[in-house]
């Protein structure tokens, strides 16, 4: 599966169910989030400043693309819940059918912009390995339906020795 | 990766935790259990038993196993906790290097017998899907590291077309 259209089936408004496990602590995290899927255009300013701040071997970039999350956190143990939201843009770089990188304006496990390799399964399953300065993601996305996501990740420390936490979201498309 | 490498990275004592996903109802459920997965013999009676019960093409069977359970149940939005336990006997048949039968003395998704095809993805994921009478139970199993399974599940209506239920665990190896 090309990189374009498992985006194209990304696009749209998903509500997300995600449960983090703190292994160390065995403590769950639990979040119900609405997420926003959308394509930017090649000239977007964002995309143009994420470009020109990663110079990468390889220059040609496909499909740029923007998430959107608005969250209700709900920590076990504790009757708090905050809300958080923000974005990210993402800029994918194929390097072939399979396989790529893919510019991150906003990191996942750390704040920051990153850069991090794709590629996709046999499974039609796309992974993501994100380096960053003190730890290494690895996220697993994969179609269920045509309406729904599943995406597991798991955070290991930056010696990939020993792994902090993993998390599992089910995410089902808004219909109009 | 055959089978029975898989199952021997497998044998020991886990420490599980689990997020369980009702896609319809947005609730979570969060579990935590211990787990033991030991080997049996092949002429084990409960093996024997299975095997007489679900005549198949195959007839090879490889590295039985059975895993036992002790689980914490502790469902959202009630102070109630319920403790649950059991355990199940696999029995893998092989049709390939990366895939075959795994019989199943008790069903995940519904109580009963069942028969599984399984097969292992590019990423040495090990994948079951279990057809019950009501429901299709797809499960996906891996190593994060020597220590760390993960282990995810979709729960489909038997026509395939409704998604009810997800789950992700977090396994974590009991180390003496």
């Amino acid at each position: 599966m090309k990189i374009e259209h498992f985006i194209a089936q990304s696009i749209g408004e998903w509500r997300s169910m995600r449960s983090g496990h703190s292994l160390a602590f065995q403590k769950f995290e639990d979040v119900t989030s609405q997420l926003v899927i959308e394509t930017l255009s090649s000239n977007n300013n964002e995309v143009l400043k994420l470009l020109e701040s990663n110079p990468t071997p390889e220059t040609k970039p496909v499909c740029p693309f923007k998430i959107s999350w608005k969250a209700d956190s709900n920590w076990e143990s504790s009757d708090e819940s905050e809300v958080s939201s923000g974005s990210s843009i993402f800029v994918p770089i194929p390097t072939s059918n399979i396989d790529g990188l893919m510019l991150r304006s906003k990191g996942y496990a750390e704040a920051g912009e990153s850069i991090c390799k794709y590629n996709f399964l046999s499974c039609e399953t796309l992974c993501l390995i994100t380096k960053y300065e003190h730890s290494i993601a690895e996220e697993r996305i994969w179609f269920a339906s045509k309406h729904v996501r599943c995406r597991s990740s798991i955070i290991r420390t930056s010696n990939s020795k020993g792994i902090l936490q993993t998390s599992f979201a089910s995410e089902v498309r808004r219909l109009k």
